[in-house]
């Protein structure tokens, strides 16, 4: 992509506006702008990020097993009744009066809409264990939406809903999301930790948190520091119950609690490798039975031909939350630093010199060659200034800064800077290519 | 994908609920629900062609040089009050207050806030022409929603705004988007025929409706017999402006109008080679100046400092419709037939005898194979009749089915059915591989 014919509207200035970093850079990065409050329009810049996170927590829960569907956004208050919830939801639920005066609303969470839609489709134990997921829109209409994306009122939102015949079913669902959620944070490069949380009238142990460690954070977190190193998930075969629950039950041998959840007796117990911190949440798993379908009536025959009331797990991760997450937990004073998965483009092509013919002639041959090997290129070929063209590159953080210049280049040299570290190099132009077309 | 692990749940019966064939289709094959008047679930063979016609639709958009942005569902009133349209759009336009009591909307179309977010990005006439799109649910509240996805509330819509300095630079990139759109149809497998259609106030030439020829369709339409032989758009170079036009010029010299846009004259020269038929309107092109960047007071600087306002034009692709227009131009009485791009599956894989060890077999090392290979299958692994999986084959119309049994599998033998010819040919294991994955 060129940014002579791109639109990328950066800011100079930090806007009052934003009081969090990842809002303030967001802003500046041209990645987005509020439209209302809590509500935002998605500019190129992070419309592609957000692809790319959604592309990421789509290929985990297909790897899960879990097999997508898209409700819609507008649902019946009907629907919201038979649970029970229309009336209890209470204000953060937008709603809406149709021309014919029907009650609708917009979905801020879809456990009705799923269970209705299984029983729609499911009619014996061979039809479960099952589990449907989406990525779509959804809206709380918060009292107060702040921080930009990680609070807004429009939000984007994975939401994942199983359905097993059985207690031990029920745990191995709840373990695969666990294992898919471990994989999708660790891909977009975050230490997103699983912490214990409410059950409310549940009860049990089936209710995990997914917390991304920032000092700006709204919750306050503890854990034991084995914590900070990543855990390798790799060897796991999700599709074995016991070695499954064995891995996550050795996870959480190491404490982490949310505020809420705290147990004092297993603080002191992890002593002086205790560690308190600000956190998001960025994804939660959590077991509630037969909640829904009871209160909904849905069974599906037993194997026996009894009928049998299906036990359900919903399980959401915070997409376009997720955006402003990540940028909170990696970026500097000059801006975002994209983990590699979640760059909106790979490489920042800065052209020092436009007016120079060798200058732009070699820079055009290098935008032509990373784009025909697949690498996605934003090529600086405006005709500004070399320091405007390296502070919108660290402003928006792509991962590869490739710096071409008129004196290098008669030299077929050019430099190539690696965002997150700084590290410079001056290399040849095929070393460049060989270097980024790895 | 193993169709026993799968949620594909079709119908016998034909629902009463349903006029027209494809939502006859879209309910038997599992592919839709209705969960109120006019809004539909997309189950997950309706999700994955969702997707893939999204897919086209965006690398065409990409291909014109249309850059991908994305608009909050949920709109102020207050910007709707600056064009003018709040009153005027009338009681299809879904009104929500929210919490706060102040006046929102769900964006049935987006000119507005796009005219907004360009406003706030361009500055000079070096940030035009742009185009800039989504691909977003809207909502329209139809007093009488009916055929299902293709006249529903709530809909998904690609739309396109244009931004251009002059009417020559408007001019091209209405062409654009006209080549474009015969591109992403003509990949669906769909001869969509562009129509005059009315510019109301705007006057000029430059409005077309892209119309599907079926004869549920709601509009009459008019057209010369030409327009029935697919028009070949390769060798066509989009950014020569002049060749472009020469292009479009040549090919809307064949008449095709619709019932508002009849020219009696064209027809009569027509003479035996005019046809009038029904159609489903997919797409439309529309250009309209400065009718919001006016109202909205939108300028940008131009090349002699002087203030300048962007010419616009809107291009609008019914994204979820088209999935019912394409049902409409292809199916037969067993069921879907769908064209190979827009497929949820390549292959459906039947084996007629799931309780035969040595077929069985047979199927698993298929699946293995055409999965490893890229291709996608769905494996009909299901204790269920022959006859029954024929049935379920042909009515969700996956564009080949691979049938293996345990008599020609002794010979190393099976049968591959082209589902659109219905031709069928036994070949063995290897041939039926080399056929698929070529």
């Amino acid at each position: 992509m060129r940014l002579s014919r791109y639109f990328l509207p950066v800011l100079k200035e930090t806007p009052g506006e934003a009081q969090v970093i990842s809002h303030q850079l967001m802003l500046r990065a041209g990645m987005v702008r509020q439209t209302a409050a809590g509500i935002y329009a998605w500019l190129p810049l992070g419309k592609r990020v957000l692809a790319r996170i959604e592309q990421i927590v789509r290929e985990e829960q297909d790897r899960a097993c879990a097999i997508e569907v898209l409700m819609p956004t507008i649902q019946s208050a009907e629907l919201w009744r038979q649970s029970g919830r229309y009336e209890a939801y209470g204000p953060e639920m937008l709603r809406i009066k149709d021309r014919q005066d029907r009650e609708m609303l917009f979905s801020p969470t879809a456990e009705e809409l799923f269970t209705v839609i299984f029983q729609n489709g499911a009619k014996s134990y061979r039809d479960l264990p099952r589990n449907l997921y989406q990525i779509q829109w959804k809206f709380r209409d918060e009292v107060r939406p702040r921080f930009g994306v990680l609070r807004g009122r429009e939000f984007l939102m994975k939401d994942a809903y199983s359905f097993d015949l059985d207690m031990a079913g029920a745990r191995h669902s709840y373990n695969r999301m666990f294992i898919a959620y471990m994989r999708t944070f660790a891909r977009m490069g975050l230490d997103a930790i699983p912490m214990q949380a409410d059950t409310g009238p549940i009860g049990g142990d089936l209710s995990h948190e997914f917390i991304v460690l920032a000092p700006t954070g709204e919750s306050d977190v503890f854990y034991h520091e084995n914590w900070l190193h990543p855990r390798d998930t790799d060897g796991i075969d999700a599709d074995d119950p016991a070695a499954l629950e064995d891995f996550i039950a050795g996870l959480n041998q190491d404490y982490a609690a949310t505020d809420e959840k705290r147990d004092l007796d297993a603080e002191a117990a992890a002593g002086p490798a205790l560690r308190q911190s600000k956190g998001i949440e960025v994804g939660q798993v959590f077991y509630f039975g037969d909640k829904y379908t009871k209160a909904m009536g849905v069974s599906v025959q037993g194997p026996d031909g009894a009928p049998v009331t299906p036990l359900m797990g919903s399980y959401g991760i915070g997409v376009s939350r997720l955006v402003g997450a990540i940028i909170e937990a990696s970026h500097d004073t000059a801006g975002i630093i994209w983990p590699d998965a979640v760059a909106p483009f790979k490489v920042a092509l800065i052209n020092l010199r436009a007016d120079d013919a060798a200058c732009s002639a070699a820079c055009e041959g290098l935008y032509a060659e990373l784009s025909a090997a697949g690498v996605e290129v934003l090529y600086d070929d405006r005709d500004e200034r070399g320091g405007a063209k390296f502070a919108t590159a660290d402003l928006i953080g792509l991962p590869w800064q490739l710096v071409v210049g008129p004196k290098g280049i008669a030299q077929g040299v050019v430099e190539l800077k690696r965002r997150r570290t700084g590290e410079k190099q001056e290399m040849t132009v095929e070393a460049a290519l060989a270097r980024l077309t790895a």
